[in-house]
């Protein structure tokens, strides 16, 4: 038979196990920290119908969206975010689900992205979401949920800055320039690219498009603003009249955000947009300091319209959403990965085929005390199987042979120190336990 | 707008809260079990080429197969199993990959079942597998690790049978009854039935078939045999002298596997034949011996000839993979999947909007100490937050209004008990440390 090539999709990732014992243990961080909080876990369908994920992620989301005929000759998309999925639940459970409902979801999503940008096509989203109310302690709690998960990965609250804004005050602010509906679209898109495209940039943009000079300017003030502190925000206030409503209710929430992570860095900043098109309230993106070209690691916001776009029931929500490819990537940059090559704690040495049934009691002794045991099947020789060991990264081996047999006991070598240790057969679990 | 219906695809499954906690927990189980064993994990994409599953689960598998065209028109297709696409990891990445190589997999599998059959679309296999040794003690550590993790998932040895058989056998014997390797397809997917329809069906089917009288005789005697000590393997050489090698190989895989989890019960059971066409060995299935209607909870064997399709190196290769869903359901109807509609232990209860700041330093002074606590966001009557923690299965209240902040205590109301307790401030966490 012909050899088939063994090869991976492109954009797609296998996670051999020195890398996914790493994302599992910060994936089981996140979990910890969104419990902390009172979210309660939910999964959906990787495959949803594809009208309930299309149109709510804007032209490119669609574009990018994996749709196809099912055997059944569906209509279906492969889950793009883990945001519609939850809107769909909640419309769909209506009645079932008491409201607050605090969820979290950690699943992988898949988007057709470019893969020369290193994008991938296949990435995990760590998503918290805070549905039915509109209080603005859920926006807080959502700022605060994503400092705190980001302390507990090992980050200090100096090592990210969180920047918030808002849809309602880049509307009042837009609005108070009497744009066209266009020209207003036109000059969010370009401010978003503003990180990319630079001031002036943003400038060349705007002039081609029509605007006038004193908007222009207007624009660019605005979409310079920035606030470290929410004592600061009456001088804005002044600068922009037609928004100071929006950013008082902002500064509240970042006032409350501040009180549940006392130390956090938030900064208002109006350039901030997000490209989803659900959100209609607070706004946000955390980056890392040390770490920029990773972007944001962490973003979300409020978005009070999309459960209504299934039911007629208006349902307000806000929510976070931790980019786990890219926040792995950005820790491992700033070496806050520990990396461990094995979760197998001791390899059982093979030294002699009628030692078998001594070799199977002590695994499953070992084993019984949460010892993760390996034992080695062939009786090849002892170099070849501490090699294998130091080559997997396993800590211990234990030896028995022949003349430990007879003694009762067996030998325990830590490979990393190179040290050696008779044990009695009795009191192997106890060598462990220390 | 008009509204989209939210609507999920039939076979696919939303698992809401109450649910996911249990799926979590089971996972996590099964998850420790297999890194006892020394097994590591890995994770592989939901896509692959279609050319690298096709072809190897019968034609069954092809037609189940989510196969269609991507946006860059590549012919794709979702996993169907973790096997295959191991077998592609261990080709892919030969020379990175030290063997023994153990790995195991938790994750969601695509086929498109008919769900008349009560069969879901997307579900989950925990599959463990060891490849590069074809020594008898990785079969034996497959059948334990099953057993092991089955006991640590509730089960006691006596609740379960392991039904062990092997390829090998089964070619010896019908090798020995010169049939057409056409009749030998039929008599193995005729006995593969046999719980389904009877030896009168199996009967029939031979007949029709054009089997001889005697070769009826013996497909149905062999297919009706049951060893359930290996010592009396030696009546059954005797019946069927031609699988006496094959025989004294399986016993020995069962006599280690016996060492390593003494109490199981093993039953040689020549009537297993396994669907998929990739097994070469050993090959077994577990069943519940209270809930045997659930079928095969567990199954797998040995397959050494999977990453030959992709590589011109033989390695040899076994595994096991455990049904989660139908284990659930069949654990759920034993009485063994303890309930737990809820993560948050304790529901921070709001009087007063004055108050905010305190809630918000309780909180956080909470969740820090790792007690999962949820703030409830508006200032609605304590009766309403009482019945939002009581229906949600959330254990304590904590209160604190007015008088409480005066006196510098909380009182934490243990809505299970419907007692309450006047706790200091500063004493909170102690209360639930305890």
């Amino acid at each position: 038979m012909p050899k088939i090539e063994p090869k991976i999709l492109k954009g797609f990732r296998d996670f051999l196990p020195e890398r996914q014992i790493v994302r599992q243990k910060m994936i089981e961080t996140i979990k910890a920290s969104f419990e902390t909080f009172g979210f309660e876990p939910l999964e959906t369908p990787a495959l949803e119908y594809a009208e309930i994920l299309t149109g709510k992620y804007g032209d490119e989301g669609d574009k990018l969206m994996y749709r196809f005929r099912d055997n059944g000759d569906r209509d279906v998309a492969l889950r793009y975010d883990l945001t519609i999925p939850l809107a769909r639940v909640v419309a769909q459970y209506e009645n079932d689900l008491k409201k607050p409902f605090k969820r979290y979801q950690i699943s992988p999503v898949w988007r057709a992205e470019n893969t020369q940008k290193g994008r991938f096509r296949e990435f995990y989203q760590c998503d918290a979401d805070i549905v039915g109310s509109n209080s603005s302690l859920s926006d807080a709690e959502v700022l605060a949920l994503s400092a705190n998960t980001l302390c507990k990965l090992g980050l200090k609250t100096e090592d990210f800055v969180i920047r918030v804004n808002s849809r309602e005050i880049i509307s009042a602010f837009y609005d108070s320039l009497e744009l066209s509906a266009e020209q207003k679209q036109i000059a969010v898109r370009m401010v978003d690219k503003i990180d990319k495209i630079g001031r002036q940039g943003v400038e060349d943009e705007l002039n081609k498009s029509g605007f006038l000079a004193p908007d222009i300017k207007a624009v660019l003030n605005f979409a310079g603003t920035k606030i470290d502190d929410v004592k600061k925000i009456e001088t804005t206030k002044k600068s922009f009249p037609a928004i100071k409503d929006a950013l008082n209710r902002l500064s509240v929430i970042v006032t409350k955000a501040l009180i549940l992570t006392p130390k956090a860095k938030f900064v208002m900043d109006f350039s901030i947009a997000r490209g989803l098109d659900y959100y209609t309230g607070m706004i946000f993106e955390v980056s890392l300091v040390k770490a920029p070209q990773f972007g944001s690691v962490v973003g979300g916001g409020r978005y009070d319209n999309l459960v209504g776009m299934f039911t007629n029931k208006s349902v307000p929500a806000v929510g976070a959403s931790i980019g786990l490819d890219r926040l792995i990537s950005a820790l491992s940059e700033l070496g806050l990965v520990k990396e461990e090559k094995t979760v197998t704690k001791a390899l059982l040495v093979n030294f002699d085929e009628s030692l078998t049934d001594d070799y199977l009691k002590i695994a499953t002794e070992l084993r019984s005390a949460g010892v993760n045991t390996m034992l080695y099947f062939e009786t090849a020789d002892l170099k070849k199987q501490l090699g294998y060991a130091s080559d997997k990264g396993i800590k211990y081996a234990v030896l028995y042979g022949p003349n430990e047999a007879k003694e009762g006991l067996v030998v325990i070598k830590n490979l990393e120190k190179g040290i050696q240790e008779k044990v009695k057969t009795k009191e192997i679990l106890k060598y462990f336990q220390k």
